[in-house]
């Protein structure tokens, strides 16, 4: 069994609910909706992603022989409970906004509608996946808009939370203008751009800094970045340019990053190697990067490890998976702090002639309303629709970074959803 | 492929470098150190952890035909590369601290040493395995010393990043001292005690909270843990000690967990329900957790999320793999605020008479000092030697916990290595 694709990679409570809807054949339709109910510090908005992977994992949704031996050999299950599981597929509908769209809180992102248990199933796993890309995404947005025309790689695979999570962080980073990652596995999974210099300890391995880069620009006549920081970055600048035939850049990553750029952007430029870039790794986030540009260093890409994959400033979402309607009755929850909109909703944009975005409304699905609706149909009974290639999503995604306003934006919600959660408080 | 034990799952330039290495034949003997150069904020010490995951991956590391393929395909690299990538093994040796070691700054937890190309192909997986499980034992650690005699659940998948994090949060976690986790899928994977209550969708799902209640007590005879707090908790109480049969407890996930726990142990009590246990889940850190174990409120077990499996205050350590001898020599990097000590190295720990540690002393490998040397043999000449199963790791890290003291610990460098490091600058 594929751990990843295990339906069994589930909070153990989706399985126990799961056996008394089926006891009692509780199996209406259900509409559940993920949303995220704040923004965390630091952001203004949030960026969708993880569909893709969300889709693959409900069209693989099975319970194989392995899940079903360990159904029955748990006892935490009645018997007859394995077989109704072995024949669970997901046969209902999924809505959700195409990758890379900015959102705001309150404002559903995925809507799943499908008889009870198979909607209930997805909420797991389909968070996972959705909360952490959208996580990746709304942080590499960030950076995208701190550093203009200059090149962003992801350098963090290493202290990704796993190797799904590095793997899904190079994905989320490029959907969001990153132009691509160190990960090489990213180039033959999802056709991302990878890049590649060289580590310490390369330096170190040899006898001399001199030596090292005189080997590495060998190896690699066309391609080589050297990295100048391991004993004295303008002594590795002074090496750096030394070499014989094309140097394509060197990469600083220690130090105070934009005095030494302008050192080792005139050591460059002094021996003729005009067309040699500047890479800066080390340490950066969004706020780094930003005072870096402001102040004119001359960096021409910048490597984001660990502040990008862990998102270490906001490292996860207030996101959720709710039940808002049931065999046909809109439902809410109203535990303090944590009051949810009822029924299945949709979220409409208005937009600026420049195509700024004005405003969003929140509102209960079916009403008429001006703009454009945000959720749009991505699997119908169980089978997915096409959807953007990865490439179209980063460009949709960059299209709507040019468009989302800085600050505060208003969200509204619609007098007939307030109106419905009005009357869902009256029954329940 | 299984893209988490793929050997592409790793940075370009580690392949790079490989080329490099295999084109001048610089296949002597390496040797890299794993460690953390600094804690991060609320952190007194670390828990290692990660080994088993680490020692998997090292056995099984080959290319196989599809990731051959794509190094020839990527046009980076030279057709001989492929072919001598295809024999790679990893041959060497690695030592570690056992997995639940309390560990501090500076002190290698994993040293490998092997010839180069093999122990540099490692860094960037076995850096991503065990900093990942590294950073979620030291914080249930945290947890866990909070709360003394209390069950504390790991229920933390939706929210961790990705897959294999939820997986390896729910490992680490129980490794730590955790009783268990949500995440039904490490039960038959890692033998860890698994437990499910419901959620709100349940409760909605009914026409009624005492309906909802009464269909999940019939379904778990034995087994209903009740969650009380969709509408409101203290009502939800009063409906829950109503249901017929044995009731396992109620579990609080929203509002003033000190006050309404108290509230609802009044109410099981009075109802008679005297052994109806109190969960309590929800935005939970150690912090919270100390601060309800300390006013006393009548909770039993604790469910830990997000806070938890993203380690949501400290969601990363500076840990690094770095080259410290290659063909004999020492080496070390003098990057600014990144610098090294040289060599192989081995760390003694003293004890009190009452098993508290006194101090430790990081040493070159070699040194007779007193103390108990912590980083013992794993794998010997690429064959992974037995390591404890995971009850044993647990049971190991929770007498860890009760010897590690708070506050500043000692950790002290040796003389000769002080030594080595002042004559490795003299030489480079």
């Amino acid at each position: 069994m594929d751990p990843l694709s295990s339906p069994l990679l589930t909070d153990l409570y989706q399985l126990t609910m799961l056996q008394a809807y089926f006891e009692r054949e509780m199996t209406d339709t259900a509409v559940f909706e993920l949303f995220v109910r704040k923004l965390p510090p630091g952001r203004d908005f949030l960026v969708a992603a993880g569909l893709e992977q969300a889709l693959d994992f409900v069209t693989e949704l099975r319970f194989g022989d392995e899940e079903l031996d360990w159904i029955e050999r748990s006892g935490l299950f009645r018997r007859e409970f394995a077989a109704r599981l072995g024949q669970l597929r997901f046969t209902g509908d999924i809505h959700a906004m195409p990758e890379g769209t900015v959102f705001y809180p309150d404002e559903p992102l995925l809507r799943v509608t499908a008889p009870l248990p198979e909607a209930q199933l997805l909420e797991t796993r389909v968070l996972n996946l959705v909360h952490f890309q959208t996580v990746i995404a709304s942080k590499a947005a960030r950076l995208r808009r701190a550093a203009p025309g200059k090149g962003l790689i992801d350098f963090g695979l290493r202290r990704a939370h796993g190797g799904e999570a590095g793997l899904l962080a190079a994905r989320a980073a490029y959907l969001a203008g990153f132009d691509g990652t160190a990960t090489a596995l990213a180039a033959p999974l999802f056709g991302i751009p990878v890049f590649g210099t060289m580590a310490h300890s390369f330096v170190q391995a040899h006898d001399s800094e001199a030596e090292a880069f005189a080997h590495f620009a060998a190896a690699f006549p066309n391609n080589a970045v050297l990295l100048i920081d391991t004993y004295d970055t303008v002594e590795g600048a002074r090496r750096a340019v030394g070499v014989s035939g094309k140097l394509k850049g060197v990469r600083l990553d220690s130090g105070d990053l934009d005095a030494l750029s302008r050192q080792v952007r005139k050591i460059l430029d002094d021996a003729g190697r005009t067309d040699a870039i500047i890479f800066a790794s080390g340490n950066l986030d969004e706020a780094r990067v930003a005072a870096l540009v402001a102040a004119g260093a001359p960096i021409d890409s910048f490597g984001i490890g660990t502040g990008l994959t862990t998102s270490a400033d906001a490292p996860y979402l207030d996101a959720v998976y709710k039940l808002e309607e049931y065999a046909g009755q809109p439902r809410r929850k109203r535990s303090t702090g944590k009051a949810t909109w009822p029924g299945r909703k949709q979220v409409y944009r208005e937009y600026e002639d420049d195509g700024r975005f004005r405003r969003d409304l929140v509102s209960v699905d079916g009403e008429a309303h001006a703009g454009e609706p945000l959720l749009r149909l991505a699997m119908q009974q169980g089978r997915r629709l096409p959807q953007p290639d990865l490439a179209s999503s980063r460009a949709h995604c960059l299209a709507q970074l040019r468009c989302a306003p800085e600050g505060p934006y208003p969200v509204e919600i619609s007098a007939a959803l307030r109106a419905l959660a009005a009357q869902v408080d009256r029954v329940t």
